[in-house]
C-alpha cells in the first residue's frame, strides 16, 4: 500500500463517517461498553453500529449480529473481542469493504507464541484485504476536531493543535487526560499497541501532513526501522515540531521495555543521535513531553537559546538562571541602553543584571514596561517572567486571616473589591504579555505562585502559557530553542 | 554569646509569650499591617503590642507610642520601620530587656554603603545589648506549634515536623505557602535576610535540637563560614535529615546571588563536597526541596538505594526505572521465590521483572498482595507503586460521559454507589499500604493519576505519601537513600 492510499485509509480511521464496535457490551466495566460510551458521549456526528450477536440494542441504539448485517457502509471497525476471534472479524471487515480497524484486544505477540501466530495471521489478512489496522493491544485513538474517540475512558478534549502518538496505552491515555483537564487543544491521539501493521512512524508521517496539527508528542519505547523514522521525522520537522520521550534508556528500563511491547529498544545514544540529526526535540519525562509539546502548539519558536528573565524575587531569579544553564540556555548581560531605560523606573539599588530583579515592586504597568524592554532587546529571543501571576491567592489568604480575628473590620464589599482588583490587575498583565508576545514574536513564559502546572491563559492577542515552576518554563524554552536553532541550520544549508 | 544563651533567646524569638510590632499600621497594603494581621489571625496565645506613635488602637487593639511605654515584659520585637530608625528602635529593645528581634525592614547592606553602615551599627548595638536579631531584610518567621507567624502573608500551616530556613524571603514564603496548602506539618520557618547577626548555620544548630522538628529544609545562596556550617550540620544530621538547595551554581545564577544577598557564593562543587561529607541531602529545585523534606518528616529512612517498583501500566514502569537509574537507585532482579509467589496471582504472561507490571489488573487485594511481597523482600528497602490512586477520576469521567448521551440509562443512586465504591477501594489500598509501610519499616511512595503533586494521605498506620509523577517519587527515595546510607556509614565508623 503506498503512502497516499495509506493516508486515505487513515483519514477513514481518524475522521470516520461511520463506526462499528465489534464486541459492544451493555456491562459497564467491559471494554466493549467503555468504548461505545466514549463514542456516544461526545459530539461525534457520524453513525455508530454496535455489533454483538446476543443483543438487539446496546446503550439504546440498534445492535447488529455481525458486520455484514449492517445495512450501510462502515468506515472504521473497532474490535474489542478475544484475540482468537479477531482473524474472522478482520475477514468480515474486508468483506464489508471497511477501510480501517482499531484492534483493542490483547492476547497477541505480548502473550507468547500462539498470540504471535494470530498476530501474523491478521497481518496477512489485512495486507491481502487492503485494510489498515492500528494495534492490536492498543487502548485506542481520539480525533478531537471530529469529536470522536474510541478509548476506554472519555477525554472530550478541546479541539486544538496537539497530536500524541504513544507506544504505551496507559501512559498515552494519562497524557491526553492531562491535556483535556488543562484545556490544551488536542487534534489526534494514537496508541500504537503492538504495531503489527501501523508503526509510530506511519502515524508521524500522517500527522505531519495535517494542517490542524501544530506539534506532535511521541512516547517511544522502540522504533523498528530507524532509517524510515529518520526520513519521515526529517520531513515532518521542516513543518512542525516533534517532541519525543524515549523510554527505556536505563538497563532496567530497557529490559522492561523489551518485555512490555516486545520492541527492540536499541541503545539510548543511538536514539539521541537520531533525534538530534532530524530536529526531534528530546525530553526526559512524560510531564516534560506534555508541557513542551503543548506550549509549542501556541507559542512562537525562538531562533536562539538566549533568554531574558524578569523576577519579582531574587531567589527565584537565581534558581531560574541555574536551570537555564543546566538546560543549555544563555542569559546575556544587559546592555547599557536597557540599564538606562530601567534605571528610570526601578529603585536605584536594582541589580542591573539578567535576571532583572524588580525588587518586589507591585505595579502591573512596571512589569509590562520591563517585559517590553526585555522583549525588544535584540540579544534575546525568549523571556521568562517570574512571580507575577497567582498573587490573588495572597489577597485571599490576607482576607481569610483578617476574618479569623475580626470579620467586622472591613466590609465584605471592600474585601471583594480588593480581590477583584487584584484579579483584574493580573488579567491586565497577562493580556499585556500576550500583546508583547504577539508584537515581538518572542515567547514569554510566565511562572506564578500557582499550583496548577501548565495552563493556557487566553488573551485577545493569543494564548499566554503560565507554569508553576521555573524549571518547567526553562524546559519549554530549551526545547523550543533547540528546534528553532535546528530550523535555522536547515535554512543556512539550503 | 554562647550557644546556650543564644538558644534561650531563640526560644523567645520563636515561642514568644509577648510580641511588639514596631511600625504597626492600619493601612492594609503596608507591611506593618500585614504582619500584625498574620499574628492576630492565627491562634497565637501570647500578647500582642502594636507600636505606632500616631495611633491609639490598631486593628482594634491598644497601640503604644514606643516600646518603653508597653506596661508588660516583651519577649520579641518585630521591626517594620525605615532602616534609618532601626538603630534607635533596637536601643529601645535593649532598654526594655527584649531578648530577640525580627528586623523586616530593608535598606541595609543590599542597598549600598549607607545601608551597610547602618547594618554595622545595629550589629554593634545588638552585641553590646545582648539582644539577638534575625535579618534585616527578611520576610519574617513562623512557629506553627506556637500558632505564631510574623510574616507579610498568613500561612496558618498545620503544626508538624518540617522546619524551613531560607536565604530568600520570596522563595521561602512560597515554600511554606505550598506546605500549608498541602497539609504538610510545619514546625519553624526562618527567613534569614541579610544575616547581619544570625546566620543560617545558627538557625540550623537551633532547629537541630528541637524534638518537634523531624526534617530541615534549607534554601542556600551562600554560607559565610563553611567550617562552622559543616560542624553544625554534621551534628544535626546524626539526628535528623537536612535537605539543601544551593542556588547560584551557574555563572548567571552565582552573579545574581552575589548581588541579591551580597553573599560570597563560592563554587558549587565546594558546596557539593561539603554537603556530601556531612550527610546533607542536596536537591536541584525548590519543588524538590519541598517534596523531599516534607516526605522525610513522615517516612522511614531506607538504609540502601535498592528499590522495587510495582506498576499498573508497562510504560509508567519503564519511565520510573529510567528515573531510578538517573538518580542512582538500583532495581534488583526478582528472586525466584517472589516470582513463584506472584505467579500464583498474576496472569501467566506477567513480566517477572522489577518493575512488576500487574498488567492492568484492577483488584485492590491483588495490589496489596504484590506490594506486601515486594516490601518483605529483603533485597530492597523502598517501594514505588504506580497507577493505583486517582482512578476515581476515571469513574467520574465515565459517569459524566454517559450522562452526556443518556442520563436516564442508570439511576443516580447506582452511579454514586459505583463512584463511592471506587473511592472506598482506593482508601482501602492506601490504608493497606500504610499498614505494610509501618510493619516493614520501608517507605512506599504512591504515584497516581492525580494533579495535586505531593499529598500526605492519613491512615491509622501513619501517613502515606502520594505524588503525581514517578520522577517526584524517585527524587524523594534517592534523597532518603542517600541519607540512610550516610547514617549506615557513620554506624560502621563508630
Amino acid at each position: 500500500m503506498d503512502r497516499i492510499e495509506l493516508n486515505n485509509k487513515l483519514d477513514k480511521m481518524f475522521y470516520p463517517s461511520s463506526v462499528a464496535v465489534v464486541g459492544a457490551s451493555e456491562v459497564p466495566v467491559k471494554w466493549g461498553n467503555l468504548i461505545v460510551t466514549s463514542i456516544l458521549g461526545w459530539d461525534y456526528k457520524g453513525k455508530v453500529f454496535p455489533v454483538n450477536p446476543k443483543k438487539d440494542k446496546i446503550l439504546g441504539i440498534t445492535c447488529y449480529p455481525n458486520l455484514t448485517a449492517i445495512p450501510e457502509p462502515v468506515d472504521l471497525a473497532v474490535l474489542v473481542i478475544p484475540a482468537t476471534h479477531i482473524p474472522n472479524a478482520l475477514k468480515e471487515c474486508v468483506a464489508k469493504g471497511i477501510a480501517a480497524a482499531v484492534i483493542i484486544s490483547s492476547g497477541f505477540r505480548e502473550m507468547g507464541d500462539e498470540g504471535a501466530r494470530i498476530e501474523r495471521e491478521i497481518m496477512d489478512i489485512a495486507r491481502q484485504g487492503g485494510i489498515v489496522f492500528i494495534g492490536p493491544n492498543t487502548m485506542g485513538i481520539a480525533s478531537a476536531h471530529h469529536y470522536f474517540e474510541a478509548l476506554p475512558t472519555s477525554t472530550a478534549a478541546k479541539p486544538g493543535g496537539l497530536a500524541v502518538i504513544s507506544q504505551s496505552g496507559n501512559l498515552g491515555l494519562q497524557i491526553i487526560k492531562w491535556i483535556a483537564q488543562k484545556g490544551v487543544g488536542l487534534s489526534l491521539y494514537a496508541g500504537t499497541g503492538n504495531e503489527a501493521m501501523l508503526h509510530a512512524s506511519d502515524l508521524l508521517a500522517y500527522m505531519g501532513r495535517k494542517d490542524e496539527i501544530k506539534a506532535i508528542a511521541m512516547y517511544i519505547e522502540g522504533i523498528a526501522n530507524g532509517r524510515e523514522f529518520m526520513e519521515i521525522a526529517g520531513e515532518v520537522t521542516k513543518k512542525k515540531p516533534v517532541v519525543a520521550l524515549k523510554a527505556g534508556r536505563s538497563q532496567a528500563g530497557s529490559s522492561a521495555a523489551s518485555s512490555h511491547t516486545g520492541s527492540l529498544a536499541g541503545s539510548y545514544s543511538t536514539y539521541t543521535a537520531m533525534f538530534t540529526q532530524v530536529g526531534v526535540i528530546q525530553v526526559d519525562t512524560p510531564s516534560e513531553l506534555m508541557n513542551v509539546s503543548a506550549a509549542m502548539t501556541v507559542l512562537p519558536i525562538p531562533p536562539s537559546n538566549r533568554v531574558a528573565v524578569m523576577t519579582m524575587g531574587g531567589g527565584w531569579g537565581i534558581v531560574a538562571a541555574d536551570q537555564c544553564e543546566d538546560k543549555g540556555l544563555a542569559l546575556p548581560e544587559l546592555p547599557s541602553s536597557i540599564i538606562r531605560e530601567l534605571d528610570a523606573r526601578l529603585p536605584q539599588y536594582w541589580n542591573r543584571r539578567n535576571p532583572v530583579d524588580v525588587v518586589g515592586e507591585g505595579d502591573p504597568e512596571l512589569y509590562l514596561h520591563v517585559i517590553r524592554a526585555l522583549a525588544e532587546w535584540d540579544e534575546v529571543d525568549s523571556l521568562i517572567a517570574l512571580g507575577i501571576v497567582g498573587r490573588s491567592r495572597y489577597v485571599e489568604d490576607f482576607i481569610a486571616c483578617q476574618e479569623r480575628f475580626d470579620g467586622t473590620l472591613y466590609s465584605k464589599e471592600l474585601k471583594l473589591s480588593v480581590l477583584k482588583a487584584q484579579i483584574q490587575a493580573e488579567d491586565r498583565v497577562i493580556s499585556g504579555i500576550g500583546k508583547i508576545q504577539k508584537e515581538t514574536g518572542k515567547p514569554i513564559l510566565v511562572v506564578g505562585l500557582t499550583e496548577e502546572g501548565l495552563a493556557l491563559r487566553q488573551t485577545s492577542f493569543g494564548p499566554v502559557v503560565t507554569l508553576s515552576t521555573p524549571e518547567d518554563a526553562v524546559t519549554i524554552i530549551a526545547g523550543m530553542a533547540h528546534y528553532g536553532m535546528y530550523l535555522g541550520g536547515l535554512k543556512q544549508e539550503s
